[in-house]
């Protein structure tokens, strides 16, 4: 692997040897000290076309755990916003010393374009692009229903909600497949992605039928900013039919788990009871989202690139003095 | 100590500790290399819903000098802005691994409601919330007070200004007193609080007999976007009346310090003849406040939680080669 | 040196020992763990009173690769924007123990009254101020130079482009003069600055001309809010006399390279063709920019401070395990 650019480009032993680095990394969180001296001299750059702070700061998190500098670049207010290229900010991080390049980026597909035009060596990871991927959001997903539900290999997960909007679902759908999961899409007619018969996936509207035979459950963020849209159901239709509250899961089977990407909105998609109870793994999902970042950014900057170090043993020691 | 969630909170022995404490701190500021490797692997979050540059900053360096990694999360274009709960902002910021949480708050009472919740384990730090309390400003106030005039019990020491709307006067009251110390405070009376009879405090609207028998002063901010509001005295009244000039200086004590929170309106509350004399410790304030909060993130994270190592002799180690 | 405020005040030695440390600094970047031990313990601050990601983040990254401490400062929505006064600020950051202040400021002089003032211990680098001067960028492009062409002295630099607002092309303009270089201005006659006769350079305002004998030329950085005030050439205009094309390319020496302080407007005083030619050295800038800055923080902190390191041999141990 030399970038992270999407969930659906991922092979299988890819994706497992992601996860199982994910695994490795996943103890240095309940370590004393909490580092590894890995990346050290190594700089990452996040460079954020958009605001998304939960992703930058668990991006910043797990570079710094690996002993990395890190750069923050907010594309507000910068070169960019006097009209450099897209090509020309990365070239020019590239020149400063950017090991690897964290983008997040409104338009679909610039990642790749970033990637593919040969411009630059970084290593570069996908923090969401537009609509399209949001891939390790997809693998701290994976990792996390991996951990409670074993291989998910044959697997039934639910994805539920504006699905035509979220990058999370896409990238969900296409590595769950990938590992072997059925995985059902659940939305309203509105917001089911235009062809969408070419995922591999199942589609319904029926949540309830759906959910009775589920293995995990997640719910999509409904972006409050298109709720008015014409397109979009009523809150309280929304909430009615597609929303996750305690009835719904008593519906579902006893080991299934509920997950949530955040930020919730408590009361419309998930209700307060069901975010808190003990079958929903949303906050532990925000833990694994460093460890699957920790792993992406060890195995593209040290994995691949340096024969001595073997990808499946991370160094474990720990720098200085303990 | 969990939290320092107000400085009214404190016990005698509590504030003694932070203020010893501080003492070992501040030496580290004199050293070739100006870093303890007390932290190393912790990760202190700056989470701050107002801008205030200067207090985000001071924490940061107590951190970085105590080899802590800073994450600094302004709630501004965050999920926050969303909609987010506190809550679901506090557990995703505990799941990253935030040990410590330093938040800025313009709501009164948000850092406490954050530790009486019991939602997270990470240590709270309240860096000011509303008009409520600024405990680390008390504390190196205090700390700066002790230097100069040695124990504080029996001390006499003078609050000016706008007292109403300031966190500061009130941590400050309140930790002052605990300690010993007398205090008054002087403000026009639109701006003495409602129900500051019962603070541990003496009140006066005539600062030049509180200034004859005072030891220390200390000069609050005008909030210049308070200067038009009705109950705001004109500014030339207000600094005639409750401002601090060489005349009124010398009407002090000879041994009597003048202190400023900061940042100073020279020529309103304060000229800057008194800001820059020799009895001005104002700028002495802002590095007794980076030891305080390192005394803080070290008795928090360090000294309460490790009992291997003794909140009274922090490890003076310096880290790899001198 | 205790400052850098402007190239123009260097010596020939200073600036000798500037680009020769850089020198050194420059073949950090190639090693597997690009990190000196130089700087622990010390903080740099990046004070900006102007956004300027690049700039900022080239500071950040080689005050970091020293392994200094680095806290970024800006001052919109900071106490500044509340009216603190630049006195205060500087003293505000020196007393919570900054070692060097990097400004960049829209005021002509900032950095250099803020060094005169004495109000401060700490090293001040000037990262831009007004349409004065910007020194590590010509330390930069000298640096740049002297890799390709070897010793300046004698050597034929053209500067094309809005001389009247640039800081690059004044501070250029005289470290080049400072080296040796003979400079020529070529700038449309409402863009060439009022003064210039008193510069050391000639000017013209036939580009073809001066670029047949020219070893290197620097084209500027046209700034779009500019383009439509009445002493600017129409774009179009612009871009045929001063723009910098195939053509024109082919019209110079063979040996002769191409600089940009970026960020460019291809097509503009670039086409995209000459931006990305073999004899283009613009993405080379920006890396020497790190190797520069690292070697003026090093001068400013490390070898003019402390007499046992000397300023010619930076310690090239990398701290912990390799």
């Amino acid at each position: 692997m030399r970038h992270l650019l999407s969930a659906g480009d991922l092979s299988r032993d890819e994706a497992v040897l992601l996860l199982d680095t994910a695994e490795e990394m996943r103890h240095i969180a309940e370590r004393p000290i909490k580092k590894l001296p890995t990346l050290r001299g190594r700089t990452v750059v996040n460079l954020f076309f958009e605001d998304s702070t939960r992703t930058r700061i668990s991006f910043e998190a797990a570079a710094k755990r690996l002993s990395a500098d890190v750069i923050n670049f907010a594309a507000k207010g910068s070169s960019v916003s006097k009209g450099e290229s897209l090509k020309d900010t990365a070239l020019t991080l590239q020149a400063m010393g950017a090991d690897a390049v964290v983008i997040r980026h409104q338009a679909s597909g610039a990642p790749k374009r970033l990637a593919d035009a040969g411009w630059i060596d970084s290593a570069i990871l996908n923090a969401g692009d537009g609509s399209h991927e949001h891939p390790t959001q997809a693998l701290l997903d994976a990792f996390t229903m991996r951990r409670h539900l074993g291989d998910l290999d044959g697997r039934r997960i639910t994805i539920v909600g504006d699905v035509l909007h979220s990058r999370v679902a896409r990238s969900n759908a296409l590595l769950l497949a990938t590992l072997g999961a059925e995985v059902t899409l659940v939305a309203p007619p509105t917001l089911m992605p235009y062809g969408v018969e070419s995922w591999p996936v199942e589609t319904t509207y029926d949540l309830d039928s759906a959910l009775a035979k589920t293995d995990a459950v997640m719910m999509l963020r409904v972006q409050r900013e298109r709720m008015n849209a014409a397109y979009f159901p009523s809150a309280r239709e929304y909430s009615r039919r597609y929303g996750l509250g305690v009835e719904r899961l008593a519906r579902m089977p006893e080991h299934a788990i509920v997950l949530h990407p955040g930020p919730m909105n408590r009361g419309m998609e998930i209700t307060a009871d069901v975010a808190d109870c003990d079958r929903s793994v949303i906050v532990e999902q925000v833990t694994n989202g460093v460890a699957v970042r920790m792993a992406a950014l060890y195995l593209l900057l040290g994995g691949a690139r340096e024969a001595a170090a073997p990808a499946s043993t991370p160094s474990a020691t720990t720098e200085g003095q303990a």
